[in-house]
């Protein structure tokens, strides 16, 4: 599966779906991208996690961290096939037991990469690099599958972390519209919104 | 990695430690098991999945379901190991989005395997099957690492729900005693803790 037929099989599994709808910010959106479903596809999570690999290979780090919950699957498929430890954040902490943000064995000094789903403000992936530099992991590359590009990218930048996507949401459309999946007007429409809701 | 083997690595890593700590109950235990650092360990992650895959290949699900968040993991592995599709289940309810308590694509009536790291008094695996057959899921199997022998069997045969464990507090207390990790003295101590705190 390349990456446009990626892009189609996302589409298809209606992970990525146009409309209206809500978004976390309360903001009114014509496209909804919903990748939780891909764990209900084991060759759609392969091939989500095989492509994201290919973006990081070269890169110097020690373990990979998923934030909650879909890159959760997408984090232990890498660390399974390329033999990388992983660590979990808890998106609660435990009031008992270990009592830890980060689940798992680390060092401090170590890299940890960063691995999301899709990077909208960067907000999530910030709620994740936190707890793990209060744990003196170091942080320098995130990878996500889809850059929505509205804004993750710079805030990212701005405190010298660097972003590594698949997708853009430019691609997307494009390869959508060629496939003949949106017509021009959600294409455009799409596009519109991204730009004027660039956080 | 044979049963044993995995038995004595889970002790070397550290996901079994001998001492004095408090259990979420409350209650006082001279072990505690912390199968949350196995993800650190791919290797052994791989061996866990494999080991309880071996359990359940006969039987017959549509998909597996990790109870949070430790068998997140596992259930990544059964799913993208054996090509089986995978829900997820929240650990708190999203309040915008599609607000599901279970992720992914599943059709009512469909079968669906839990999958948990240890098993207690089953009430982790009960919160897991909840949502699920509130969806109409049916739900007949559980698969588990570590059955810790404190009342869970016998608690999910009164609801009709099979247990199928890998390792049994009796045999990894057995296995640690022979390959001389433990002392007598603790072995005994254990498994009296054991009988005595049955749920």
């Amino acid at each position: 599966m390349d990456k446009k037929e990626l892009i189609l099989k996302l589409a298809d599994i209606n992970a990525i779906k146009f409309g209206e709808f809500t978004l976390k910010s309360g903001i009114q959106s014509p496209i909804y991208i919903d990748l939780r479903v891909i764990v209900s596809f084991p060759e759609v999570l392969r091939a989500v996690s095989d492509e994201m690999w290919k973006k990081v290979e070269d890169l110097d780090f020690d373990m990979v961290c998923g934030v909650p919950y879909t890159a959760l699957p997408i984090a232990t498929a890498i660390s399974l096939d390329h033999d990388i430890p992983m660590v979990m954040r808890r998106k609660e902490v435990k009031k008992y037991g270990t009592k830890q943000a980060i689940e798992g064995i680390f060092e401090p000094g170590q890299t940890c990469l960063i691995v999301e789903d899709l990077v909208t403000s960067g907000s999530s992936v910030f709620e994740t690099i936190e707890p793990l530099e209060a744990q003196d992991i170091k942080v320098r590359d995130v990878v996500v599958l889809l850059d929505r590009e509205q804004g993750g990218r710079q805030n990212l930048a701005e405190k010298n972390y660097n972003l590594h996507s698949v997708i853009t949401m430019q691609e997307l459309l494009d390869t959508l519209l060629e496939a003949n999946k949106i017509g021009e007007a959600m294409h455009d429409k799409v596009m519109e919104f991204i730009k004027q809701s660039q956080t």
